[in-house]
Protein backbone atom coordinates (compact mmCIF):
# COMPACT_ATOMS: atom_id res chain seq x y z
CA UNK A 1 0.00 0.00 0.00
CA UNK A 2 1.98 3.17 -0.64
CA UNK A 3 2.07 5.59 1.51
CA UNK A 4 0.31 8.81 1.60
CA UNK A 5 1.57 12.24 2.12
CA UNK A 6 -0.70 15.04 3.14
CA UNK A 7 1.01 18.78 2.27
CA UNK A 8 -0.64 21.87 0.93
CA UNK A 9 -0.63 22.09 -2.46
CA UNK A 10 1.12 24.33 -4.91
CA UNK A 11 4.15 24.67 -2.33
CA UNK A 12 7.28 23.19 -1.15
CA UNK A 13 6.87 23.77 2.28
CA UNK A 14 7.52 21.17 5.22
CA UNK A 15 6.16 19.10 2.71
CA UNK A 16 9.47 18.90 0.81
CA UNK A 17 11.53 17.27 3.37
CA UNK A 18 9.23 14.34 2.85
CA UNK A 19 8.67 14.24 -0.37
CA UNK A 20 12.60 14.36 -0.62
CA UNK A 21 13.03 11.07 1.42
CA UNK A 22 10.47 8.97 -0.54
CA UNK A 23 11.94 10.18 -4.11
CA UNK A 24 15.61 8.94 -2.79
CA UNK A 25 14.10 5.29 -1.91
CA UNK A 26 12.00 5.13 -5.07
CA UNK A 27 8.89 4.39 -2.46
CA UNK A 28 5.36 4.38 -3.18
CA UNK A 29 3.46 7.49 -2.47
CA UNK A 30 0.76 9.46 -2.83
CA UNK A 31 0.84 12.89 -2.54
CA UNK A 32 -2.93 13.07 -1.79
CA UNK A 33 -3.78 17.32 -2.72
CA UNK A 34 -1.93 17.60 -5.99
CA UNK A 35 -4.68 14.14 -7.34
CA UNK A 36 -8.24 14.26 -7.56
CA UNK A 37 -10.74 11.47 -7.11
CA UNK A 38 -12.40 10.37 -3.85
CA UNK A 39 -9.99 10.42 -0.88
CA UNK A 40 -7.49 12.98 -2.53
CA UNK A 41 -8.05 16.61 -2.99
CA UNK A 42 -7.16 19.33 -0.38
CA UNK A 43 -10.82 18.45 0.63
CA UNK A 44 -9.63 15.28 1.68
CA UNK A 45 -6.70 16.85 3.82
CA UNK A 46 -8.81 19.04 5.68
CA UNK A 47 -11.20 16.43 6.50
CA UNK A 48 -8.36 14.57 7.84
CA UNK A 49 -7.40 17.91 9.93
CA UNK A 50 -10.71 18.11 10.97
CA UNK A 51 -11.02 14.58 12.55
CA UNK A 52 -9.29 11.89 11.68
CA UNK A 53 -11.66 9.33 13.72
CA UNK A 54 -9.63 6.74 15.54
CA UNK A 55 -6.52 8.32 14.05
CA UNK A 56 -4.75 10.95 16.75
CA UNK A 57 -5.98 14.14 14.85
CA UNK A 58 -2.39 16.22 13.75
CA UNK A 59 -2.50 19.74 14.79
CA UNK A 60 -0.97 21.06 10.85
CA UNK A 61 0.14 19.45 7.85
CA UNK A 62 2.39 17.66 6.74
CA UNK A 63 1.76 14.47 7.90
CA UNK A 64 1.86 11.09 6.73
CA UNK A 65 -0.90 8.10 6.71
CA UNK A 66 0.62 4.44 6.56
CA UNK A 67 -2.41 1.87 6.53
CA UNK A 68 -3.38 2.35 10.19
CA UNK A 69 -0.51 4.62 11.44
CA UNK A 70 -0.72 8.16 11.04
CA UNK A 71 2.55 10.34 11.47
CA UNK A 72 2.55 14.07 12.22
CA UNK A 73 5.23 16.47 12.09
CA UNK A 74 8.52 16.67 9.64
CA UNK A 75 11.47 15.20 11.80
CA UNK A 76 8.75 12.54 13.58
CA UNK A 77 7.83 11.41 10.56
CA UNK A 78 11.19 11.16 8.88
CA UNK A 79 12.05 9.27 12.41
CA UNK A 80 9.42 7.18 11.63
CA UNK A 81 10.45 6.42 7.47
CA UNK A 82 13.80 6.59 7.96
CA UNK A 83 14.67 2.97 8.92
CA UNK A 84 12.03 1.75 6.38
CA UNK A 85 13.50 3.59 2.94
CA UNK A 86 17.24 2.77 3.94
CA UNK A 87 17.74 6.68 4.85
CA UNK A 88 18.28 6.20 8.70
CA UNK A 89 21.89 5.20 10.35
CA UNK A 90 21.85 1.38 11.23
CA UNK A 91 22.79 1.75 14.72
CA UNK A 92 20.17 2.98 17.03
CA UNK A 93 21.99 5.20 18.93
CA UNK A 94 22.84 7.34 15.99
CA UNK A 95 19.29 7.59 15.39
CA UNK A 96 18.91 9.58 18.12
CA UNK A 97 21.60 12.05 16.65
CA UNK A 98 19.92 11.75 13.59
CA UNK A 99 16.85 13.23 14.73
CA UNK A 100 18.27 15.48 17.03
CA UNK A 101 20.20 17.42 13.70
CA UNK A 102 16.25 16.67 11.54
CA UNK A 103 15.32 18.96 14.76
CA UNK A 104 18.17 21.15 14.39
CA UNK A 105 17.01 21.61 10.77
CA UNK A 106 13.34 22.33 12.25
CA UNK A 107 14.07 25.04 14.07
CA UNK A 108 16.35 27.08 11.40
CA UNK A 109 13.13 26.33 8.91
CA UNK A 110 11.06 28.06 11.00
CA UNK A 111 13.67 30.57 11.97
CA UNK A 112 13.42 31.24 7.89
CA UNK A 113 9.93 31.59 8.01
CA UNK A 114 9.74 34.10 10.53
CA UNK A 115 11.80 36.27 7.76
CA UNK A 116 8.86 37.30 6.01
CA UNK A 117 6.49 36.61 9.12
CA UNK A 118 8.21 37.94 12.26
CA UNK A 119 4.70 39.27 13.60
CA UNK A 120 1.91 37.23 12.84
CA UNK A 121 1.36 34.03 10.27
CA UNK A 122 -2.29 35.43 10.04
CA UNK A 123 -0.93 38.62 8.90
CA UNK A 124 -0.08 39.33 4.83
CA UNK A 125 3.95 39.94 4.57
CA UNK A 126 3.25 43.31 3.50
CA UNK A 127 1.39 44.10 6.84
CA UNK A 128 5.08 43.17 8.50
CA UNK A 129 7.03 44.12 5.66
CA UNK A 130 9.59 46.47 8.39
CA UNK A 131 9.80 44.16 10.81
CA UNK A 132 10.60 41.24 8.56
CA UNK A 133 13.15 43.24 7.44
CA UNK A 134 15.02 44.16 10.68
CA UNK A 135 14.63 39.97 11.55
CA UNK A 136 16.04 39.39 8.43
CA UNK A 137 19.17 41.68 8.60
CA UNK A 138 19.62 39.51 12.17
CA UNK A 139 18.72 36.18 10.36
CA UNK A 140 21.66 36.70 7.82
CA UNK A 141 24.37 38.23 10.11
CA UNK A 142 23.80 35.97 13.24
CA UNK A 143 21.56 33.03 12.27
CA UNK A 144 22.78 31.53 8.76
CA UNK A 145 26.23 31.12 10.60
CA UNK A 146 25.36 29.74 13.80
CA UNK A 147 23.29 27.30 12.02
CA UNK A 148 25.14 26.47 8.81
CA UNK A 149 28.38 26.80 11.24
CA UNK A 150 27.02 23.97 13.28
CA UNK A 151 25.97 22.28 10.17
CA UNK A 152 29.16 22.47 8.72
CA UNK A 153 31.52 21.12 11.67
CA UNK A 154 29.02 17.84 12.15
CA UNK A 155 30.06 16.83 8.66
CA UNK A 156 33.45 17.52 9.68
CA UNK A 157 33.48 15.98 12.86
CA UNK A 158 31.32 12.61 11.81
CA UNK A 159 33.66 10.07 13.03
CA UNK A 160 32.79 8.06 9.83
CA UNK A 161 33.38 10.63 7.21
CA UNK A 162 32.67 14.43 6.21
CA UNK A 163 30.86 13.17 3.24
CA UNK A 164 27.44 12.55 5.79
CA UNK A 165 26.11 13.91 8.62
CA UNK A 166 25.61 10.79 10.56
CA UNK A 167 26.90 7.35 10.31
CA UNK A 168 28.46 6.37 6.38
CA UNK A 169 26.19 6.56 4.40
CA UNK A 170 22.99 8.60 2.85
CA UNK A 171 20.49 9.63 5.42
CA UNK A 172 17.52 11.88 5.44
CA UNK A 173 19.10 14.68 7.73
CA UNK A 174 21.58 14.54 4.51
CA UNK A 175 18.47 14.99 2.01
CA UNK A 176 17.15 18.08 4.16
CA UNK A 177 20.27 19.77 4.49
CA UNK A 178 20.15 19.86 0.63
CA UNK A 179 16.94 21.66 0.66
CA UNK A 180 18.39 23.80 2.79
CA UNK A 181 20.88 24.94 0.83
CA UNK A 182 18.78 24.95 -1.89
CA UNK A 183 16.02 27.07 -0.12
CA UNK A 184 18.55 29.43 0.89
CA UNK A 185 20.32 29.89 -1.97
CA UNK A 186 16.53 30.65 -3.88
CA UNK A 187 15.04 33.13 -0.66
CA UNK A 188 18.75 34.83 0.07
CA UNK A 189 20.89 35.10 -3.17
CA UNK A 190 22.81 37.71 -2.10
CA UNK A 191 23.71 36.16 1.15
CA UNK A 192 24.34 32.83 0.12
CA UNK A 193 27.04 33.98 -2.88
CA UNK A 194 29.95 32.98 -0.78
CA UNK A 195 28.48 30.00 0.23
CA UNK A 196 30.75 27.48 -1.60
CA UNK A 197 33.72 29.12 0.24
CA UNK A 198 32.09 29.58 4.01
CA UNK A 199 30.54 26.09 3.52
CA UNK A 200 32.57 23.67 1.58
CA UNK A 201 31.44 20.30 3.13
CA UNK A 202 27.67 21.81 3.23
CA UNK A 203 28.05 22.89 0.04
CA UNK A 204 29.73 19.42 -1.64
CA UNK A 205 27.13 17.48 -0.37
CA UNK A 206 24.30 19.31 -1.69
CA UNK A 207 26.46 18.83 -5.02
CA UNK A 208 26.36 14.93 -4.24
CA UNK A 209 23.06 14.90 -3.55
CA UNK A 210 21.53 16.51 -6.32
CA UNK A 211 23.54 14.68 -8.98
CA UNK A 212 21.65 11.15 -6.88
CA UNK A 213 19.74 9.60 -10.18
CA UNK A 214 16.68 9.36 -8.43
CA UNK A 215 16.92 12.72 -6.85
CA UNK A 216 17.78 14.26 -10.67
CA UNK A 217 14.92 12.13 -12.24
CA UNK A 218 12.81 13.74 -9.16
CA UNK A 219 14.03 17.83 -9.77
CA UNK A 220 13.37 17.64 -13.24
CA UNK A 221 10.09 16.51 -13.00
CA UNK A 222 6.59 17.75 -12.56
CA UNK A 223 6.69 16.50 -8.84
CA UNK A 224 9.11 19.19 -7.64
CA UNK A 225 7.03 22.12 -7.77
CA UNK A 226 9.09 25.47 -7.80
CA UNK A 227 10.00 27.81 -4.90
CA UNK A 228 7.84 30.61 -4.95
CA UNK A 229 5.91 32.85 -2.48
CA UNK A 230 3.80 30.96 -0.72
CA UNK A 231 6.31 28.45 0.78
CA UNK A 232 8.99 28.89 3.27
CA UNK A 233 12.00 29.77 1.21
CA UNK A 234 10.42 33.04 -0.33
CA UNK A 235 12.14 35.67 -2.06
CA UNK A 236 11.96 39.02 -1.34
CA UNK A 237 14.85 40.89 -2.56
CA UNK A 238 14.52 43.78 0.06
CA UNK A 239 15.22 41.33 2.62
CA UNK A 240 17.86 40.04 1.18
CA UNK A 241 21.54 41.40 1.50
CA UNK A 242 25.31 40.66 1.04
CA UNK A 243 26.77 38.31 3.83
CA UNK A 244 29.26 40.54 6.34
CA UNK B 1 24.34 5.32 36.40
CA UNK B 2 22.30 8.86 36.46
CA UNK B 3 20.92 10.96 33.74
CA UNK B 4 23.09 13.49 33.07
CA UNK B 5 20.87 16.71 32.57
CA UNK B 6 22.62 19.64 30.51
CA UNK B 7 21.03 23.07 30.46
CA UNK B 8 21.43 26.35 31.09
CA UNK B 9 21.49 27.53 34.99
CA UNK B 10 18.67 29.44 36.24
CA UNK B 11 16.03 28.98 34.65
CA UNK B 12 13.05 26.47 33.65
CA UNK B 13 13.56 27.07 30.30
CA UNK B 14 12.86 24.07 27.63
CA UNK B 15 14.75 21.49 30.16
CA UNK B 16 12.02 21.90 32.37
CA UNK B 17 9.75 19.85 30.10
CA UNK B 18 12.51 17.11 30.91
CA UNK B 19 12.98 17.78 34.26
CA UNK B 20 9.22 16.92 35.15
CA UNK B 21 9.51 13.43 33.03
CA UNK B 22 12.36 12.46 35.38
CA UNK B 23 11.05 13.34 38.54
CA UNK B 24 7.85 12.08 37.62
CA UNK B 25 9.70 8.91 37.40
CA UNK B 26 11.81 9.22 40.55
CA UNK B 27 14.68 8.65 38.16
CA UNK B 28 18.30 9.84 39.34
CA UNK B 29 19.80 12.11 37.38
CA UNK B 30 22.11 15.24 37.59
CA UNK B 31 21.51 18.63 36.77
CA UNK B 32 24.43 19.20 35.32
CA UNK B 33 24.73 23.31 35.39
CA UNK B 34 23.13 23.04 38.80
CA UNK B 35 26.16 21.73 40.59
CA UNK B 36 29.81 22.02 41.16
CA UNK B 37 32.75 20.13 40.89
CA UNK B 38 34.43 18.11 38.27
CA UNK B 39 32.35 17.85 35.12
CA UNK B 40 29.66 19.72 36.33
CA UNK B 41 28.88 23.69 36.29
CA UNK B 42 27.95 25.63 33.52
CA UNK B 43 31.19 25.24 32.26
CA UNK B 44 30.91 21.24 31.52
CA UNK B 45 28.03 21.56 29.30
CA UNK B 46 29.90 24.49 27.11
CA UNK B 47 32.60 22.41 26.73
CA UNK B 48 30.02 20.00 25.82
CA UNK B 49 28.66 22.55 23.44
CA UNK B 50 32.15 22.93 21.84
CA UNK B 51 33.09 19.65 21.48
CA UNK B 52 31.38 16.36 22.35
CA UNK B 53 34.08 14.11 20.94
CA UNK B 54 33.10 11.11 19.97
CA UNK B 55 29.58 12.09 20.83
CA UNK B 56 27.66 13.92 18.75
CA UNK B 57 27.74 17.27 19.45
CA UNK B 58 24.31 19.22 20.01
CA UNK B 59 23.48 22.58 18.63
CA UNK B 60 21.78 23.76 22.37
CA UNK B 61 20.45 22.78 25.38
CA UNK B 62 18.90 21.01 26.46
CA UNK B 63 20.53 17.55 25.64
CA UNK B 64 21.26 14.67 27.74
CA UNK B 65 23.76 12.24 28.63
CA UNK B 66 23.01 8.38 29.40
CA UNK B 67 25.86 6.82 29.37
CA UNK B 68 27.85 6.45 25.99
CA UNK B 69 24.60 8.17 24.23
CA UNK B 70 24.06 11.60 23.87
CA UNK B 71 20.43 13.17 23.08
CA UNK B 72 19.61 16.70 22.14
CA UNK B 73 15.99 18.61 21.59
CA UNK B 74 13.04 18.33 23.93
CA UNK B 75 11.42 16.29 21.96
CA UNK B 76 14.05 13.69 21.06
CA UNK B 77 15.20 13.38 24.82
CA UNK B 78 11.34 12.63 25.93
CA UNK B 79 10.93 10.29 22.97
CA UNK B 80 14.03 8.24 24.38
CA UNK B 81 13.10 8.41 27.64
CA UNK B 82 9.38 7.98 28.15
CA UNK B 83 9.57 4.28 27.46
CA UNK B 84 12.83 3.86 30.00
CA UNK B 85 10.62 6.05 32.72
CA UNK B 86 7.09 4.41 32.04
CA UNK B 87 5.81 8.14 30.65
CA UNK B 88 5.49 6.90 26.82
CA UNK B 89 2.34 4.54 25.55
CA UNK B 90 2.85 0.98 25.43
CA UNK B 91 1.82 0.88 21.71
CA UNK B 92 4.49 1.86 19.08
CA UNK B 93 1.89 3.82 17.24
CA UNK B 94 0.62 5.57 19.87
CA UNK B 95 4.66 6.70 20.25
CA UNK B 96 4.37 8.75 17.63
CA UNK B 97 1.33 9.73 18.14
CA UNK B 98 2.85 10.93 21.15
CA UNK B 99 6.04 12.85 19.43
CA UNK B 100 3.46 14.15 17.20
CA UNK B 101 2.33 16.00 20.08
CA UNK B 102 5.41 17.07 22.23
CA UNK B 103 6.46 18.19 18.42
CA UNK B 104 3.64 20.74 18.17
CA UNK B 105 3.91 21.62 22.00
CA UNK B 106 7.64 22.32 20.64
CA UNK B 107 6.41 24.06 17.90
CA UNK B 108 3.93 26.49 20.22
CA UNK B 109 6.24 26.98 23.10
CA UNK B 110 9.03 28.57 20.31
CA UNK B 111 6.22 30.95 19.29
CA UNK B 112 5.85 31.72 23.73
CA UNK B 113 9.84 32.63 23.25
CA UNK B 114 8.75 35.14 19.95
CA UNK B 115 6.33 37.10 22.17
CA UNK B 116 9.29 38.67 23.44
CA UNK B 117 11.83 38.01 21.08
CA UNK B 118 10.08 38.53 17.67
CA UNK B 119 12.97 39.84 16.12
CA UNK B 120 16.29 38.36 16.86
CA UNK B 121 17.23 36.40 19.91
CA UNK B 122 20.52 38.48 20.42
CA UNK B 123 19.11 41.81 20.98
CA UNK B 124 17.53 42.33 24.07
CA UNK B 125 13.70 42.30 25.30
CA UNK B 126 13.92 46.01 25.33
CA UNK B 127 15.12 46.62 22.18
CA UNK B 128 12.17 45.04 19.95
CA UNK B 129 9.28 45.87 22.33
CA UNK B 130 7.28 47.65 20.19
CA UNK B 131 7.36 44.28 18.05
CA UNK B 132 6.76 42.31 20.56
CA UNK B 133 3.37 43.69 21.52
CA UNK B 134 2.46 43.53 17.86
CA UNK B 135 3.48 39.87 18.05
CA UNK B 136 1.96 38.92 21.68
CA UNK B 137 -1.30 40.73 20.36
CA UNK B 138 -1.64 38.55 17.62
CA UNK B 139 -0.39 35.27 19.92
CA UNK B 140 -3.32 36.12 22.22
CA UNK B 141 -5.68 36.49 20.05
CA UNK B 142 -5.23 33.70 17.11
CA UNK B 143 -2.35 31.84 18.04
CA UNK B 144 -3.58 30.67 22.18
CA UNK B 145 -6.86 29.70 20.95
CA UNK B 146 -5.32 27.37 17.93
CA UNK B 147 -2.82 25.53 19.94
CA UNK B 148 -4.68 25.15 22.94
CA UNK B 149 -7.94 24.17 21.21
CA UNK B 150 -6.90 21.42 19.79
CA UNK B 151 -5.02 20.28 22.36
CA UNK B 152 -8.52 20.10 24.50
CA UNK B 153 -9.76 18.30 21.37
CA UNK B 154 -7.19 16.13 21.56
CA UNK B 155 -8.08 15.00 25.25
CA UNK B 156 -12.00 14.92 24.07
CA UNK B 157 -11.16 12.63 21.05
CA UNK B 158 -9.05 10.50 23.01
CA UNK B 159 -10.35 6.75 22.70
CA UNK B 160 -8.84 5.82 25.49
CA UNK B 161 -10.28 8.42 27.62
CA UNK B 162 -10.35 12.47 28.34
CA UNK B 163 -7.96 12.42 31.05
CA UNK B 164 -5.12 11.65 29.19
CA UNK B 165 -3.59 12.95 25.98
CA UNK B 166 -2.50 9.66 24.27
CA UNK B 167 -2.75 6.08 25.57
CA UNK B 168 -4.89 5.21 28.71
CA UNK B 169 -1.94 6.58 30.96
CA UNK B 170 0.06 9.14 31.95
CA UNK B 171 2.79 10.06 29.67
CA UNK B 172 5.43 12.89 29.11
CA UNK B 173 3.03 14.55 27.11
CA UNK B 174 0.83 15.69 29.91
CA UNK B 175 3.29 16.61 32.34
CA UNK B 176 4.52 18.83 29.38
CA UNK B 177 0.79 20.24 28.78
CA UNK B 178 0.87 20.91 32.57
CA UNK B 179 4.24 22.45 32.13
CA UNK B 180 2.65 25.22 28.96
CA UNK B 181 -0.72 25.83 31.26
CA UNK B 182 1.59 26.59 34.42
CA UNK B 183 3.55 28.86 32.29
CA UNK B 184 1.24 30.44 30.33
CA UNK B 185 -0.52 31.39 33.36
CA UNK B 186 2.29 32.99 35.10
CA UNK B 187 3.48 34.91 31.74
CA UNK B 188 -0.39 36.06 30.87
CA UNK B 189 -2.27 36.62 33.75
CA UNK B 190 -4.73 38.75 31.91
CA UNK B 191 -5.35 36.18 28.83
CA UNK B 192 -5.73 32.97 30.57
CA UNK B 193 -7.94 34.11 33.32
CA UNK B 194 -10.52 32.05 31.86
CA UNK B 195 -8.61 29.18 30.77
CA UNK B 196 -10.99 27.03 33.13
CA UNK B 197 -14.36 27.84 31.33
CA UNK B 198 -12.48 27.84 27.64
CA UNK B 199 -10.03 24.77 28.26
CA UNK B 200 -11.83 22.74 31.10
CA UNK B 201 -10.53 19.45 30.27
CA UNK B 202 -6.50 20.81 29.95
CA UNK B 203 -6.85 22.83 33.02
CA UNK B 204 -7.86 19.42 34.77
CA UNK B 205 -5.37 17.45 33.56
CA UNK B 206 -2.83 20.10 34.81
CA UNK B 207 -4.74 20.31 38.31
CA UNK B 208 -4.28 16.47 38.73
CA UNK B 209 -0.86 16.52 37.52
CA UNK B 210 -0.25 19.05 40.03
CA UNK B 211 -1.52 17.07 42.86
CA UNK B 212 0.77 13.75 41.69
CA UNK B 213 3.21 13.34 44.68
CA UNK B 214 6.13 13.15 43.22
CA UNK B 215 5.59 16.14 41.19
CA UNK B 216 4.01 18.21 43.69
CA UNK B 217 7.36 17.40 45.98
CA UNK B 218 9.42 18.56 43.21
CA UNK B 219 6.89 22.09 42.59
CA UNK B 220 7.72 22.44 46.36
CA UNK B 221 11.39 22.18 46.52
CA UNK B 222 14.61 24.08 45.20
CA UNK B 223 14.97 22.23 42.03
CA UNK B 224 12.17 23.76 40.54
CA UNK B 225 13.52 27.47 39.81
CA UNK B 226 11.07 29.77 40.01
CA UNK B 227 9.32 31.57 36.73
CA UNK B 228 11.41 34.36 35.82
CA UNK B 229 12.37 36.41 32.96
CA UNK B 230 14.99 34.60 31.22
CA UNK B 231 13.28 31.90 30.65
CA UNK B 232 10.62 30.97 27.77
CA UNK B 233 7.40 32.56 29.74
CA UNK B 234 8.27 35.71 31.01
CA UNK B 235 5.56 38.04 32.49
CA UNK B 236 5.95 41.71 31.13
CA UNK B 237 2.44 43.23 31.93
CA UNK B 238 2.74 44.96 28.48
CA UNK B 239 2.41 42.18 26.49
CA UNK B 240 -0.71 41.03 28.35
CA UNK B 241 -4.35 41.11 27.33
CA UNK B 242 -7.58 40.12 28.57
CA UNK B 243 -8.60 36.95 26.05
CA UNK B 244 -11.21 37.99 22.58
Amino acid sequence: MPYELYYWDGLQGRGEFIRLALEEAGAAYIDITRESGPGRGTSAMMRMLKDAGDLHTPFAPPFLKDGELLVSHVANILFYLGPKLGLAPEDEGLRYAANGLQLTITDFVCEVHDTHHPIATELYYEDQKEAAKARSISFIDHRIPKYLGYFERTLSNNPAGDKHSVGNRLSYVDLSLFQVIEGLRYAFPRATQLFARQYPLLVALHDRVQERPNIARYLASSRRIPFNESGIFRHYPELDRDAV
